[in-house]
């Protein structure tokens, strides 16, 4: 190998963007073998499929490691939770590894299970394994937190499978796509990588500022049970511009996006402004984009209204054949295409 | 909360020992309902077992993180491996989270994903899902490795049930110990962690040391397919030491180990004397030590010999009712008690 080949690995490597896709695609798809799933590693879906076993791991690295809204112990836990979810699974089972560097304070940790634990019992999704590891405290800065969730096919997709148009999916892929499905996306975007920022960079933003974390079972009972579903995605690393795009990729399909519906509040436009960042691009942790069949669209946006994390629901476009990638329609009449961004631009909010 | 209370976490609280055991069973145990499985959170074993399906995760951050006989990421297969088949599971799939450091050379990234991809790929376990995440060169010092099994029982466990005596054992669990039955290790122990601390400290032993890691699937499934196999479990952090000591405490019996029968390299003997630990206490990552029906233990010993992995297998010990504890009978004909290590004597093994 020459020395040009020999990088180093940047922070934008493990941002959920594009250079992040190269990395996987070029250095570690090739060496593993495939494990012949109906969603396997080369889906590169945030969750895998074995049999009628959904399974999803995340390591959380989340700075600062308690927020406004969440910590990084139930960052960790919604995050997993809502990967099996975006699959179609039903979780149910999570384990929880820790790397604590030594010197860490018991009552922080404390703190921090008792957040995780609190989020696992009202789910009633169980911590079944775990692992502690302790390292030195020059080593690492904050505790890593890895979950893995175990999640069985939700009982509702069968029901799923007549209202969608007699398509029949049996995992809710992102590939599942079709035209005319229109695009929801279940509350305001941006929160929780805005949060995350301002609290880095000390903006207060007159105590408006909260992550939107949260376990979606709920939004994810209620879409599915009115049916139609074709794909869900938590819209965390990139944000939502990223999900649209992966979405859009491998249907291989177009989407098109209405700016002024997209569900964003007003301090996150501020924050986004004032920083410098698109509030598309940034990661959330309570927020599912769903594509659903148009004639399913208003009645799974009027359920999810009644629904506490699925209030702010709006549909934001649709999928279209003749057009590549990504459109975003602007508030002032103008065509944007709304690209994946390079690396999120927020590192270590997840 | 007063001050005493809130102590820092210390590198033994992740030792594998019995602080780690009062950790977990004081602070993480009483937080998380339980999952109600037949072997949970609350058995503490390395695995869980949620309907059919065993569970395991490990964090790994064995530093350094390649050293003879492996490396970080064919450890955290093989570990995990291990794990699965420690509690009568298959291993099926895999899932593999990273965290690196910014600024990691890919050179190294991609040696370690090669390691890793061999044995998932010789020993037919698939990756199935993913995580990448990039850290600041100053949080972090070298990447972790979390990987998460999953496994589906052992088909021979079936065959297994008539053999043992009349007992039944869905599972290799921990606490499946009876009197009389024989304790085997698999090979020799302390490889693993001598090796670590041997390079760690700069000793050479004369080009001898040699890490154990190995993915023991041959091992368990020749074990397996003679029968009258009741537990079984690696020997990990807190070494064989901590593995007796669990059988004892968790089947409430006691268990009489011969010192002589302990299968140990010259090497790990010198390299234990010089650096004043003692091989017993550190890990090991290729061995399994089980607990076998008496008229099945021979049988399993002969054939474990025929084995890549079990070559250097010996009955060590019996399991007794009227002791309390793991009983060393000396080499000079005296007793000790082997106690539980209170932390593993060297951090980061794996």
């Amino acid at each position: 190998m020459n020395m040009e080949e020999d990088r180093m690995i940047s922070m934008e490597d493990g941002a959920g963007g594009e250079l992040m896709g190269q990395l996987i695609s070029q250095e570690i798809l090739p060496l593993f073998k495939d494990g012949q799933g109906e969603v396997s590693l080369e889906d590169l879906d945030d969750s895998a499929v074995l049999g009628d076993i959904v399974v999803s791991t995340d390591s959380h690295t989340v700075k600062p490691i308690f927020f406004s809204g969440g910590d990084i112990g139930s960052l960790a836990v919604c995050g997993t939770i809502n990967d099996i979810l975006a699959l179609g699974g039903m979780p149910v089972g999570l384990t929880l590894a820790m790397v604590i560097p030594e010197g860490f304070r018991l009552s922080k940790l404390r703190r921090i299970l008792k957040n995780a634990a609190e989020i696992c019992n009202d789910n009633e999704v169980p911590v079944i394994a775990g692992d502690t590891k302790v390292v030195g405290r020059d080593d690492l800065d904050e505790p890593i937190v890895t979950t893995t969730g175990i999640g069985r096919r939700h009982q509702l997709l069968d029901s799923n499978f007549e209202l969608a148009g007699g398509r029949k999916y049996r995992w809710l892929s992102d590939k599942n796509l079709n035209p005319g499905d229109k695009i929801i996306v279940t509350g305001t975007v941006g929160d929780h990588g805005m949060t995350i920022l301002s609290e880095r960079e000390g903006y207060g933003f007159e105590g408006e500022i909260k992550s939107d974390m949260a376990a979606l079972l709920e939004v994810m009972d209620t879409a599915l049970s009115v049916g139609g579903v074709a794909s869900a995605k938590d819209p965390t690393r990139g944000g939502l511009a990223n999900t649209l795009n992966e979405f859009a990729s491998k249907s291989d399909l177009g989407i098109i996006v209405d700016e002024k519906e997209i569900p964003i509040k007003r301090w996150v436009a501020s924050a986004g402004e004032l920083l410098g960042i698109d509030p598309l691009n940034v990661g959330n942790e309570g927020k599912m984009v769903l594509a659903v069949h148009p004639t399913r669209a208003e009645k799974v946006l009027k359920a999810l209204h009644e629904t506490k994390d699925g209030r702010d629901a709006a549909i934001i476009g649709e999928v279209v054949e003749d057009v590549d990638g990504v459109v975003l329609k602007t508030e002032v009449g103008g065509h944007r295409v709304l690209e994946v961004p390079i690396g999120d631009p927020v590192p270590r909010i997840c």
